[in-house]
């Protein structure tokens, strides 16, 4: 039997493209979206409910009590309680409770890829590393890596999680796809110094102006908050 | 004095996110279009027409005398006199005639960048690398480097050409740009073994089903048709 195919989508741009309604498709925001979904979920979060506007986000908020959060241009939005940093929802703030996030790039490419028709929709980062590969390699579908970049720019962080997902489960999926790999390519270069790297990336020299660095390198790290962020009925879930 | 700005387009999709009318675009579709102008060229051609429907190549090749030339998908289209291939354009042939050209890719993006109103086009692929980075290093203009891609897919022999452009005239630009940096990346990690390279890219798999692989090495050597093609009233002539 032939594998399923496994495609990278450089730019929430290139999406359509490509048919996600056969497909797994994975959100992927290094910094910061994905790697927050993934820590608020791992330290108890009942979920995440991922909006694209920021007036949703108010209005979801008051109606689930939830905690509101958003940024734009890396900074926390009028109006919304909280910031788009995984350091802002440890255990002991987060536990049992819903966060509404909104986002410049990683929410926006989640529901285009809903509105779409993907056929299931999981949010990955380094934090969550493993739990995607687990997932992804054992669930016998076609995937799509979604790189949100930043407005509609390719960028490197979110290339470089694709190619460590592709790294590890290659030998699962049929890959005819120059995106994938060069973003294989391109983890295999700098896995080794990934926190010089991504010094040298046009985001890290936006974020970085906010003191951000300390976030910027956790959102690096593999594995620090390893759970599978599944999308069912709008929220972000345990898988 | 800042420098001015060099940045990378991977995608006919993404050329909108740039201000094309500020800068200098390179249009680069390695296999082949543009390796098949800079050829044409070289050999003696007066000029060469860039259209971008099948029924304007015909109709301008009536118009003018010239030799019409396209191909769909790797195929000499149905009412076209010749195909993509540097290979069908010798001196004693080419030389002293117009060549009106449609391909799927490069074609397209040159006309897009001309609708947006690009300040000036110029057309690169390895054939004459040299060419265009002498070029660009001297004329002080922003820069954008267009990839034609494959029906809107990354891919990455235009990539590579532009981090080989990239390579050698970073140091005349500044670089903001995790696109440029890739290329630069790409074209380091595989300069030496281009020829192996290039084997694993989609295309070349589309195209070698076609018997084209000294066409595709062809295109992937430098400096074998040294000219600098530019786009002046209709017509890309040598510069």
């Amino acid at each position: 039997m032939s594998k399923p195919y496994l495609h990278t989508v450089l730019s929430p741009k290139l999406l359509d493209i490509y048919d996600v309604q056969d497909a797994v498709v994975v959100i992927i925001d290094v910094f910061r979206a994905t790697s927050t979904i993934a820590t608020a979920l791992y330290n108890g979060a009942t979920r995440v409910i991922p909006v694209d506007a920021v007036d949703k986000c108010i209005e979801i908020g008051k109606k689930t009590g939830g905690i509101t959060a958003g940024e734009r241009d890396g900074k926390i939005i009028p109006g919304l309680a909280h910031g788009n940093s995984p350091a802002e929802y440890p255990r002991e703030f987060i536990e049992g409770k819903t966060l509404v996030l909104t986002t410049t790039n990683g929410t926006k490419l989640l529901h285009m890829a809903l509105n779409k028709g993907a056929a299931e929709v999981i949010t990955g980062s380094f934090p969550n590393l493993t739990a995607v590969c687990d997932y992804l390699a054992s669930c016998n579908k076609h995937v799509l890596l979604g790189c949100s970049a930043w407005k509609d720019r390719f960028n490197l962080e979110d290339t470089l999680f694709a190619g460590a997902v592709i790294n590890r489960i290659q030998q699962n999926f049929t890959i005819h796809c120059d995106s994938s790999l060069m973003a294989a390519d391109m983890y295999n270069l700098h896995k080794d110094h990934m926190y010089e790297f991504i010094r040298k990336t046009t985001h890290w020299h936006r974020l970085s102006a906010f003191g951000l660095e300390k976030d910027l390198e956790y959102c690096a790290t593999p594995d620090l908050a390893p759970v599978l962020p599944i999308y069912r009925n709008g929220d972000l879930v345990c898988g």
